[in-house]
């Protein structure tokens, strides 16, 4: 199994929290996951409902006492929290914390990923520790993301970061595209319909008509079945 | 106001989700929230303490009951969902779904983010009247998003779509980065001192040594107050 970046926790308080941190992970391929002193002992079953599963999934999750413990065996940690004010350290957005990791370490062995406490966030000293900041942007009048959601965008962008998903596709089912001769056949039969019909108020408008009506069917990118569906609508309608 | 997408969330079970997900879209700045024949009656008193506050601070929630009359004045609508079987739709990733949506709206207003109940998704009848699918590819084993996780990512490609924080930035504070003669006195300062204290081993090795060392300190993009700081830690060494 490819070693991903670690989770750590700091001091998490809500067993709900870490639950849902645990899915998010886990929904986008991240499965090491470190707690640093929680609240409530561990395991805790709010955190096992919460997270849907992906505990049960998981290898063990680690709990440490304290972060240097954590973060004994990584190589590059990256803090997520609100800029620093008085710490000089580079500051990362999240798609670009995580493409600094991939270009350090490929699969991702060696990065971790430290999140503080639900309310007050991490502390300067924990801060020091770590080699980097980052920062999400967002809505400069209301900041404050949950720690599973954050958790989560970390998680998501480092999963984007490899995907090769094509940014839109059309799915087509069994029914591929129509051959473009197919399609062309159905207009010139519906264009032929609709001069039956008087569709045409004149020879001067019917070459606008028809573009702007070829302009709705080409931009449809019709299936071969769905161009079957509209000669049987036609049919229908001729019926009538 | 700059009116954005609108959320739409379909029969939402919990109040918990409705309100992680107010806060998620307040998070990055989206504020029409609206539901179609939620399960409790609204308000909600959960979901008011889930969203942190996001509910008080956005325009009111609109509760609809059916999807047709909750999409009434969009004219591009997103379903968020596993990519469908048996429908010819166009599927895009989160972030060119948002590109999208940009390139024919420019401010966002018009577009719809349909997401489905909690456990069973959008129906297909429902999926039948949106333009277009969200999917959001991730770990084939574990698919299944949280209801406020999935409006989460939505709204952060939202706001990253038009946000221009610089991938990586170093914090500074007051200390603006140092001036490069006084990184160099720095430098042959230590060196001197260096050589005073025996540490270069060999004429024929100090030229490599000292490339060395000058590549850690040139690396760290050190500040004017850095510097000052190691001229005193380098006269501490040396009193001793």
């Amino acid at each position: 199994m490819t070693k991903t970046p670690a989770v750590i926790l700091v001091r998490p308080q809500m067993g709900e929290n870490i639950g849902a941190a645990a899915r998010a992970m886990f929904n986008f391929g991240l499965t090491d996951l470190r707690l640093v002193s929680p609240r409530d002992s561990w395991p805790d079953q709010r955190a096992i409902d919460m997270s849907s599963g992906a505990l049960d999934k998981m290898p063990p999750v680690q709990v440490f006492e304290t972060l240097p413990e954590a973060l004994a065996d990584l190589r590059m940690v990256y803090a997520t929290t609100a800029r620093p004010r008085d710490m000089v350290k580079p500051v990362f957005t999240p798609k670009a914390a995580i493409a600094d990791s991939y270009a350090r370490f490929g699969d991702g062995d060696g990065a971790g990923l430290v999140f503080g406490p639900e309310r007050t966030g991490l502390e300067n000293e924990e801060l020091s520790l770590c080699h980097a900041i980052v920062t999400v942007p967002n809505n400069p009048d209301f900041p404050s993301i949950n720690l599973a959601q954050a958790v989560l965008l970390m998680a998501y962008e480092w999963f984007q970061h490899s995907d090769d998903t094509p940014d839109k596709m059309l799915v087509s089912g069994d029914s591929g595209p129509a051959d473009h001769a197919d399609l062309l056949a159905f207009l010139e039969r519906l264009e032929n319909a609709l001069e039956d019909g008087g569709f045409f108020k004149s020879d001067d408008l019917r070459p606008t008509m028809v573009r702007n009506i070829r302009a709705m069917f080409t931009r449809a990118e019709l299936t071969h079945q769905e161009v079957q569906t509209l000669h049987g609508m036609v049919s229908a309608l001729i019926r009538r």
